[in-house]
């Protein structure tokens, strides 16, 4: 007997464990062209909170009583697809349970020769490794030797915009709570390091650590990292709005002090999705596995035990639980 | 004697009469390569309250107890330069002032042949008109069939941007304050207009003239016209960020509710100043006429009389004191 994690009720405000049931779902025969997954890994990620909202948005919300989804990589055990047989390791949609039932038309087959580990899939090779990717180098149209800032920069996103772009010949200034993930921020290769937690102005600590302005901001929280980042653009900066986690939960609106300066310095701020760059996943694969290849790029991960642990996963996105990304492992 | 406007002090806020202080200036012979000017126009304009604070700007400030510059119309009446003979029409920045001296490489002869008013150098076919153009075009890569949202659309560049956006093939729907105003925005083409001045939200106002959202949003006053325009934003929808007249005088943080649609319908906002297309001016004169003379593009001006009465034109720039271009007449 498989299970699954189920929505059953909208969070307002912080998710808690009432939003959630962990249910049996009863076997069932496979249909011409599914595959049977036995999930090893299930990804929890921040914008899962917005498909915990009713209304429209730009995935779909997850239905009341009904399985989440979410990324996973596990192992096939039963196929009825030619495209698969048993054993072979793969990556898809169906998270938020210990095994998935797919058409294989859904499922992706894991190369197996990249030298990668399989977790790669769901950080850098995966969702926050691509987002990272397009949202630095097109969105925001970094380039060498720009200053970049990057807020939530110990999270999964953060930590691959910060190497994607020391690599690239930038600098980098990251935000993170607390010494510790401040330390690996730095660890991993930025420049200067602020701790939001600590006590003062987020635009004082900025100012300290970015003397010659920022030309470059990646908003992962939103809130009054943007309004800092305002304060610090050079002409011309860009900004990436990629996550707004500070309010996900609820905590008003965004109050922007520094707004008048979007005119003076001829700031551009664009959000963006993923799925706009689709289209160009092979040459973020190519660059992303040159990357790891290299020894560039390290990975990290916060890893819970069991799918039973997997709300607490979640939940822990928004309280800083994780740094680099986190895993459920089943 | 000629007279000109000091600023005497930095205005806290909605500049006051206090600020200000009419001085006669001594008559002095010209140097070689200038020209002596009496002014029949001098402009005001929302972008001269920055030039009255303090510190780094995109323009210089204005010093203190020197006489402060703009745009200005007038006559050459003495000229030490060859390319200046007295009776010369000329656009340039000394104004403020009934006489100015210049050199003449600062000054601009008017084509006398366009067929357009003298006015129209400091409205449709100066700063505000060339601010419109290239915001909307450039900026906002407006185009045909697009849904426009344009703020202080009775003003001199919101007038500008209605008449541009309509001349272009897109729908526009403009913001005013009062009856009188919303009229004419209505009467220069605009195909739906809001009363922000009405009680009720501005959200709701601006849903049920735009039930199929916005494309593009044109932003002269920013705060809440701002964030209304967030939450009404098609996917992709550009933002020209041109002026935030709702917060030069003060008003606190620009609150916006809708902050994370910036990411969910992946809004580019981007602010400019018309200094940054300069090289691209030809262009916009060529536009610009044709439309002016192909009776596309109404104008309208608020007059006031006499350099004495232009501290209060200015002042009445954010009080809603003018229905188009706002000028004094010499």
């Amino acid at each position: 007997m498989s299970q699954a994690w189920y929505l059953v009720s909208r969070p307002a405000g912080m998710p808690t464990m009432e939003n959630f049931a962990l249910r049996d779902v009863p076997a069932s025969p496979l249909a011409a062209g599914e595959v049977r997954i036995a999930n090893r890994w299930v990804s929890v990620d921040p914008y899962m909170r917005g498909r915990m909202n009713e209304g429209k948005s730009y995935v779909p919300p997850y239905a009341l009583d009904a399985p989440m989804e979410g990324g996973a990589v596990g192992e096939v055990i039963e196929s009825a697809s030619s495209d698969f047989v048993p054993g072979d390791k793969v990556l898809h949609m169906g998270g938020w349970r210990d095994e998935a039932v797919l058409p294989a038309t859904e499922v992706e087959k894991l190369p197996a020769d990249l030298g990668v580990s399989d977790t790669a899939w769901l950080g850098m090779l995966g969702l926050p490794g691509f987002t990272a990717w397009f949202g630095l180098l097109s969105i925001a149209s970094a380039k060498p030797g720009d200053i970049v800032f990057v807020s939530a920069a110990a999270g999964a996103v953060g930590s691959a915009v910060v190497q994607i772009a020391k690599a690239k010949g930038m600098t980098v200034i990251g935000s993170a709570g607390g010494p510790e993930k401040c330390a690996w921020v730095r660890e991993i290769g930025a420049d200067a390091v602020i701790d939001y937690k600590e006590e003062g102005s987020l635009v004082r600590k900025l100012r300290t650590v970015a003397p010659n302005g920022i030309d470059v901001y990646y908003d992962n929280v939103g809130g009054d990292h943007l309004d800092a980042a305002i304060a610090l653009s050079n002409d011309h900066a860009r900004f990436a709005i990629c996550g707004m986690t500070s309010i996900y939960n609820g905590g008003g609106a965004t109050q922007l002090r520094y707004a008048p300066k979007i005119i003076g310095s001829r700031i551009r701020i664009e959000g963006f999705i993923y799925s706009d760059f689709e289209a160009r996943r092979p040459e973020f694969l190519q660059g992303m596995t040159e990357l790891l290849k290299s020894g560039k790029i390290t990975t990290r991960e916060t890893i819970h035990e069991g799918l039973a642990a997997m709300p607490d996963a979640f939940i822990g996105l928004f309280s800083g639980g994780n740094t680099g990304k986190m895993l459920v492992k089943i």
